[in-house]
């Protein structure tokens, strides 16, 4: 929590404020096919796999680019290019993940909800039983679109007991929501860099049920995307195919040391409990209102909806929150004007009660009343 | 070249050396959406586009990934589904665009020649005068495999005539080798952060002929890859579509700064050719032989045969130079056993001289009399 610069504290969904020491190790240089950074590598893919519980089911790929990069990568390998999808959505991602078939041309059902209510597992079943084409169910553990969390576990038995495989967005998620691959039947999860393992941005990797990638090969619609070609050439020789981002990794590799030091999985989702918790009272304690009932917030990034007082005009909050060293973020809704505030990376519940003071007193400058919305 | 860190020296085609100010700047965390980023994004293009001589022609479009994500981005995005391109090929990264045209479906004939021998551009023309078909052509501008210079201004004099557009990979030459958009005319030409330009590896970009890129709306192949659309995206709002390696972004910016002041590209060619100078020559002193004549070699990687002195073994001399800080690399080729050694990074007249020493040494400790090869 010390820090050594004036960098403003980032309350979005990433890229995140990182530690002094994730961003101390990007001091140096590595050749990526030595021996000190394939050292690395393995590492960071062995304790990924381990923070599923998948080390003995699954395999660990990760691929250069953003989040979305390796969700396109798992989608255009995993799902044959005859087969069919079936697409939860309740956000941007999910949306995503339908434009990204559409790329592809193949064929997907999709099951949308509104941005606050997560899909219905009954649903879900019903849409799968009815038709057998689809092999694939596609999910998002938390749409970043609101900061929803969907209910992954029970999506995952049904998903199983209709003989489909699933395969999660976990981009904001992974590392902080529980998902153990012992307990929760995924075919494949994807995650960044630098969402709540609290690396820099630059790679994301996916975790995928060996058995299931092993029958992939041929799938992908890109060579730099086709992830059953990455882990071949990675198993072989330990090496990426194409140049890794060398000090990304090295600094990801030292993010998750820290992670493991903090209690892992536990510690950070108390950590970013905590966080929401302080944000959540203290924005109702000056008027705001969240989109979400507290029952479907992750403890992730918390959407506000947009005060009614003429007075608050949302740039200009921005604004004077960075000019305080908060960066927040704008909405990204279809339902309902809104703003929102992560709870996530390096930050601790002083960084969030320094937030709401910020919070406050630009109101106050703003000549805002109160932060209630409309409704 | 005052070095803080005992990191090996990079004698590769990268990740390479970067320079400690370079490495410094990821000290610090960015909002991808906050102006402060945005600003350094635009300063970064606004300069690619200078050192290629293409403001007023063309535009740049950076892109997540390893170099070869932008070489699979902007095929796939300036090939139409139904066309045709001609790939000019002598080494691995001309193997790599056929087989990426393999995954998108796409038609193509290639030209290729040995390893050791450049393209014939009136062979060239020959083939596209036969066929009307081929729409693009696409060329390696130094082959890093061999480290050969491919001469690029006459097949693209070649190219013009015959009305078809030019794509370069330029991955290896960029910001080095002379390449002048108002002198040499291409549709594309791609590079990455980590080469010439010595920023840190994690991206790529095209400099893309602007009406070219108008009309390349729908070809592409995948969402992640679709250079169309990434770049729409930004001119609309200044930001990347999906979350950008803000760090390497940074750095990247900071290492065009040290570019600029080190005097540009033909800074940047006089300092590498004198590298590549003492290389080539110490190396002849001990006995070792360059795969290429002299007048093919570009001044970023040399190849040399390797010696026929049965007390020569690869592994033990990389490992052995490598104690002595020194990273070299393995040989790419199928017509000769062969290793490499490359002058491209934050590597100065000192630092080869300093190698050379340790690859005199080592030879020593492995009793090689010489490095002659075989033939």
């Amino acid at each position: 929590m010390t820090r050594d610069n004036n960098d403003p504290l980032l309350l979005t969904p990433g890229p995140l404020t990182t530690s002094t020491a994730t961003k101390a190790v990007m001091g140096h240089d590595w050749g990526s096919r030595d021996e000190k950074f394939i050292a690395i590598n393995a590492r960071v893919r062995a304790r990924l796999l381990d923070i599923a519980g998948a080390a003995d089911s699954h395999v660990c790929v990760p691929l250069q680019g953003s989040g979305s990069f390796v969700v396109e990568a798992t989608l255009g390998t995993l799902i044959p290019r005859d087969g069919k999808a079936l697409i939860l959505i309740n956000g941007a991602y999910g949306q995503r993940m339908a434009k990204m078939l559409d790329y592809m041309g193949r064929a997907y059902a999709t099951y949308e909800t509104a941005e606050d209510t997560p899909p219905d597992p009954a649903e879900v079943e019903r849409m799968l039983s009815e038709d057998a084409a689809i092999g694939h169910v596609l999910a998002v553990h938390c749409e970043t679109t609101s900061g929803i969390l969907n209910p992954i576990a029970e999506i995952a038995e049904v998903v199983a007991r209709q003989g489909r495989g699933l395969i999660i967005d976990a981009m904001s998620a992974f590392g902080a929501i529980p998902l153990n691959a012992r307990e929760v039947a995924f075919d494949a999860v994807m995650a960044s860099s630098n969402k709540c393992l609290e690396g820099v941005p630059g790679m994301g990797f996916a975790i995928i049920r060996r058995a299931v990638l092993e029958g992939a090969a041929g799938n992908a619609h890109s060579l730099s995307l086709d992830l059953h070609d990455q882990w071949t050439a990675m198993e072989k020789n330990a090496q990426w195919r194409f140049t890794p981002p060398t000090h990304v990794i090295a600094a990801f590799d030292s993010a998750i040391d820290q992670f493991e030091q903090a209690g892992g999985v536990a510690g950070r989702n108390a950590r970013y409990s905590d966080n929401g918790k302080i944000l959540i009272d203290g924005m109702r304690g000056l008027g705001f209102e969240t989109l979400l009932q507290d029952d479907l917030q992750a403890p992730i990034i918390v959407t506000f909806n947009m005060p009614a007082d003429p007075a608050f005009e949302f740039a200009r909050f921005y604004d004077a929150l960075k000019d305080k060293v908060f960066v927040i973020y704008p909405g990204k809704l279809t339902v309902a004007e809104s703003f929102r505030i992560g709870c996530i990376g390096d930050l601790h519940a002083d960084d969030m009660r320094a937030a709401l003071a910020a919070i406050e007193a630009t109101l106050g400058e703003m000549g805002v009343e109160s932060g209630a919305p409309v409704n």
